[in-house]
């Protein structure tokens, strides 16, 4: 296993991991490497737990901070290996997010000296259902490491500050019917004919529109997948909606289940997943001397992302890092190299700018 | 190959053909069982198509009729070998419909000297997509075979006259949209609520009740299959609801495609298929001297069988067999013993009865 060499520019340090593939499930090769790459530094305490490697300063500074990003990646498009073509940089990853965990392994590699503790935590199975992510992972069994006054997760946000996430919500509303052959239909009853309130109250919603700290939160009601069929010739007994329910930081879970319920009060509503959003937290002195360091204007993040186990755990934590988030996923996503510079040195500066006093209560 | 016992009588007969697998595609050995039977028969002209045999006798009487049946079953459930139990024959294919071969097979053997020419048919794959069908190929191939003043097809009707069917059309409404991350999903229009209008639309339609000959044909339109979904994060860009349409044998293809269209004007509308149905034909007197002789009173077959190739090819034509049609794919299908001993008795007489004039123009 060759290390990479961390003393490189950022540019080159995000070719080289984009060119290293990270399925999620596949994060042995990275994760051996950036624990190697890590290892070596006098300045930091490695640990690894599965496939996710967390490295720590210990100088003693009464605040401690988290810089966090994932390892894995989406399945390969036709996008390996990496290419630049003038002043972006091409590659599965690229955008989400081996961009990201370039600058924070630039910064662990560099920043000897910070001026509070800084945790970096590079971690796997971010791409897929929640049971197998590393930071959950990390969470239930060793929830100190993630503890800080502040916690900076590098997904792509255009190298702009997003701040919260929406909670998510998806259920199963079931509608029942009676099997018929179609020859003599009227001895059933169609269940995707019954349907049709469900989808209409769907298409009837309007969609909230949450302000938090100065950003708007827009909630979204979905069907995703409506399923109904037996056969060619039967009358079915059942059409299953999947609705996806993106709802604002200010509800809690319990309340979006609430929601869901009354809205179809008369029908069967399984809920199969619930997670809670995050609040953006600008009113928290650590995040808005983070947001004032960086020098951005704050924005809503719309999608999920891992900052709500941060805040789960009563850690303000926030997005920042290279990359537009709408090219997540895309077998066209890149980064652009000024982003990824940019992001390298405005948190080095933030890193090693003189503390006066905590900002907010020391950690053990 | 050892061939049935014709001389057996029909409930014999009927479990000796449920014995012999015979499934859709794969009636090679059945088939060459009843070419093998009837071609030993001084009185009859036994043609092979494919898996499918016709056997004539040529008397030069004035009027032929012809006696039909399809030689294939749905797949096995469970049900083989045949049993009995009290006055019950279980078994694959004894309701649907080798009950009714065995009646065919019986007649065919042993009225040897009919009133009328008769036709016998015994067709391959009528439970499987319409252009595989043995008697579509006949129709195609060899018309002048079908030609005759009534058709009886021995599908089951339990020992009663079904008469006419209905028609059969399929089509695809798709409904459009627009993709969108749900995290964003006002940037998107969703498929899936725009379809509700469509199932609404279904759901409220009175289907016609048509009378005809005395007998009242019902219709039905039905959602047979709802199809919308592309990721459990993504606003769907396409639903597809897939309709039945049983109609009257009073609207000709032509018509119940117009119909459709007319229900559904703002929507793509994709006709898949359309089989037109049968009239009755009550009135006319080849029906009504089958019907008197039987000594029964016609019902409406409301699904769709091969009476309507016939109608097709101008040929009278009405569903008469054992087994209760409504048993037909069961895994439990059953025919009663006295239902087969009945049919075989009632065509027996009307076969053997004297003629007194032609009851419909002569035949070549």
């Amino acid at each position: 296993m060759t290390s990479p060499d961390l003393t490189a520019d950022v540019v080159t340090l995000t070719r080289a991991l984009v060119d290293i593939p990270s399925e999620s499930g596949d994060e042995a090769r990275i994760a051996d490497t950036v624990e190697a790459a890590l290892g070596t530094l006098a300045h930091l305490t490695v640990e690894r737990l599965g496939n996710s490697v967390v490295a720590r300063t210990g100088l003693g500074h009464p605040e401690r901070v988290v810089v966090a990003g994932h390892l894995d990646t989406v399945p390969a498009a036709g996008n390996l290996p990496s290419t630049t073509d003038g002043d972006r940089l091409y590659g599965l990853g690229a955008c989400d997010m081996k961009g990201g965990i370039a600058v924070a392994l630039r910064l662990a590699a560099t920043v000897t000296a910070p001026a509070v503790d800084v945790t970096y935590v590079f971690y796997e199975c971010e791409e897929v259902e929640g049971d197998r992510n590393g930071l959950h992972r990390i969470a239930t069994e060793r929830p100190d490491l993630l503890k800080a006054s502040i916690a900076i997760l590098m997904e792509p946000s255009d190298a702009g500050v997003e701040a919260g996430c929406q909670g998510v919500l998806t259920a199963d509303i079931t509608v029942r019917g009676e099997r018929a052959h179609t020859a003599r239909s009227w001895k059933g009853v169609n269940a995707a004919h019954r349907a049709a309130p469900v989808l209409q109250r769907l298409a009837d919603h309007t969609a909230d529109r949450v302000v938090i700290d100065g950003l708007e939160y827009r909630e979204g009601l979905n069907a995703v997948a409506v399923r109904a069929g037996v056969a060619g010739n039967v009358v079915p007994d059942e059409c299953v909606i999947t609705v996806d329910f993106r709802f604002a930081p200010s509800r809690s879970a319990e309340e979006a289940q609430a929601f869901i319920r009354n809205l179809f009060p008369e029908y069967d509503v399984d809920i199969t997943e619930v997670v809670p959003g995050a609040l953006p937290g600008l009113g928290q002195e650590a995040v808005t001397s983070l947001v004032r360091a960086l020098g951005v204007t704050p924005r809503p993040k719309l999608g999920w992302t891992d900052v709500a186990r941060f805040a789960g755990l009563g850690t303000p934590a926030l997005n920042y890092g290279p990359g537009d988030p709408t090219l997540a996923h895309s077998a066209g996503e890149y980064v652009p190299l000024a982003q990824l510079r940019e992001c390298e040195s405005r948190l080095r500066d933030w890193l090693t700018a003189p503390r006066h006093a905590p900002r907010s209560a020391p950690t053990p």
